[in-house]
């Protein structure tokens, strides 16, 4: 179980880290964020769930993993940092009212040397909480902390070759899950045995490659929950002239391929969503045909909306946003986002998700686009019809 | 959809919540962590990947819910909140670099009237940034803040006789969930086959009644991986002789019941790995017949090193944990630590989580007991035999 990608591609991530740490004028930063932690090192554990960082500093090469001493072992196995560069804390750091994980991370900093410059810090990332900045504060008096928060995740955006490669892999997966979605999506069969053939098919994968488990669980609101994007399932047992709005993912060792659509379990959906269907699919067309190097998020948005303009759908919030490696509980990478305001300038090998989801008071419509930007345009990263499914 | 539980059992977890308010000095509860927001309010859907609170105040009976707006009809839909106590913001707020969710929760403090008192907060808590308290402190410049980190944790402490229930059939998934994955998982199996079949029967639940997604996926390490806790799966397939390190759960509307077994495939479990099991059976057990009301959480680790300090195993880490309801990425309460120095008194419907992992260099070792406190001493919460299973 080595680290994901070949050594060479985790030295040119961390080189451009350090880049833009210095365009940033940061010496070191604090990494919390799962998924730049893998990104940065290949680490992958669930152990996201104490705390622990991955160090990098302009002054050293590589980085370094610090974690919980029962870690320390799946650091060695997932990445390839020499022994010097993981470290490890005792139990009795864990959820204890005196010590506290980011003391340990203090101390190795101050051995390091590094307890004197600037440090970036993910102020808004999940995983780095409160305490931690103030127990960090404490221990480092030396140091003049600076927010990094989406720092790796914008050295994430343009995707190598390699990664393009898993994304396609965890295409091929999301195909597969939603063909299962609609083929055990029934009138009469409990949500919950859907959503359980649905999680089947997202962690074994295809015959080629295994599956992954998804940083959001299977979105699967019927009924009367279509009215909102985030519920889950229930025992209940889909009934006829029922909408189903599924959010699912295919997912290759955490690089994420969305995909969603819609059912509806009858011959005759309501005027509504009917409506709302053909508008969508035919606004998102429209846009998919826009989307290419040198336009902009915003310039994306516009098109879509402009799209839209000649019907009643309208679109409250964002179109979409950028994908590729994450864990739970978000597959979004907090960098792109296709609304107003948003300058970021579409480049080749960017991946991003568009999802024009729907939400009126009754009832809803979701239909989507995981795409990669190509040299001349986009492509799908998925294989699969582009309709309102009627069952 | 309605809420899990019965309106007076939300009632009683708010009057519970607020004496302990009292207790501390505090007038007001920002809570971020889902688990409470459920807890709390009943609230239940995958959003917390954006920043959403439930607030408290001693003024007021009800609790609020405040979060982004394509989520406030999930709010409507699994809680019983009136329609005042539901708030929504705008998704402009939503990873913006201007504005932030907790400016939206400053406003609605500040109309309540509620901003000049004592706030807690829950500041180690991942979904309580950083960034979130910066933000409402600037906000809200006539408040005082208090750390509320694991307040309603606390609260949660002892289960009501619903939650017994509810964990009771988390229990029974549980054994489902175990024999599912001895029955998968065969030399020449891909592990991520055997994960599929296992998410399959924890999201599929019984025939009775459906189960939900466990706040971990299945950790189940196997070959090399065996001397770590929290690997997941890979493509690779099962080996003769080769350990297999389950840590799994049942899970019935977010209520949580672990359970580790170890498979080893082969008629002859290295000598370190068959003793290592005799100790730790025998070990558990007499620390079960010890497990009462009245005795302390030390207590139990103590008895537990003792019954094994004939032999040459050696826990660095806690025995155990206390559960209940829980979202990702953490099924433990945060709570009761089994280990020298948390002088808990047990009593009667806690639910604990008792697991001597042990893992050497080479190889681990995993078994595990989750049970209630009843009147007199204790009752696992599952149905399964207590054994290294050899296949």
């Amino acid at each position: 179980m080595p680290a994901a990608f070949e050594a060479q591609e985790y030295r040119d991530r961390v080189e451009r880290t350090k880049k833009a740490m210095q365009d940033r004028g940061m010496d070191l930063l604090v990494i919390s964020h799962p998924a730049n932690m893998n990104y940065l090192t290949g680490y992958d554990g669930w152990s996201f769930y104490v705390h622990q960082v991955v160090l990098v500093s302009l002054n050293q090469d590589e980085p370094m993993w610090l974690g919980r001493g029962m870690d320390a072992n799946g650091a060695r196995l997932t990445t390839s940092l020499s022994e010097d560069n993981i470290r490890e804390y005792a139990d009795d750091y864990v959820h204890s009212l005196v010590k506290h994980p980011m003391h340990f991370v203090a101390d190795v900093i101050k051995e390091k040397g590094w307890d004197k410059g600037s440090i970036g810090v993910e102020m808004d990332q999940f995983y780095y909480t409160h305490r931690n900045h103030v127990e960090l504060e404490k221990s480092l008096p030396n140091a003049t902390f600076k927010d990094a928060n989406t720092l790796v995740n914008w050295v994430r955006v343009i995707k190598s070759d390699a990664e393009i490669e898993f994304l396609r892999k965890a295409g091929k997966i999301a195909t597969k899950v939603m063909q299962t979605a609609v083929d055990s999506i029934n009138v009469g069969v409990r949500e919950c045995d859907a959503a359980a053939a649905i999680a089947q098919a997202q962690y074994s994968g295809t015959k080629e490659f295994a599956g992954d488990y998804p940083a959001i669980v299977p979105l699967m609101m019927a009924g009367e929950a279509a009215s909102t994007p985030h519920l889950t399932w229930t025992e209940k047992t889909y009934e006829k002239d029922e909408a189903v709005l599924l959010e699912l993912s295919g997912v290759y060792r955490h690089y994420h391929c969305p995909i969603a659509r819609t059912i509806f379990l009858g011959k005759n959906p309501p005027p509504l969503m009917k409506e709302t269907a053909e508008v969508v699919i035919d606004g998102l067309q429209k846009t998919l045909e826009f989307v290419k190097p040198g336009v902009t998020a915003e310039e994306v948005e516009e098109a879509w909306r402009k799209a839209i303009a000649h019907s009643k759908v309208v679109k409250e919030s964002r179109l979409g946003y950028s994908i590729g490696v994450n864990y739970p509980p978000d597959w979004g990478e907090q960098t792109i986002s296709f609304r107003p305001g948003d300058k970021t300038v579409l480049k080749e090998n960017m991946a991003v998700h568009l999802i024009p989801g729907i939400w009126y008071k009754e009832v809803g419509f979701e239909i989507d686009a995981t795409i990669q930007i190509t040299p001349d345009g986009n492509e799908s990263l998925f294989d699969f019809p582009v309709e309102l499914i009627l069952k």
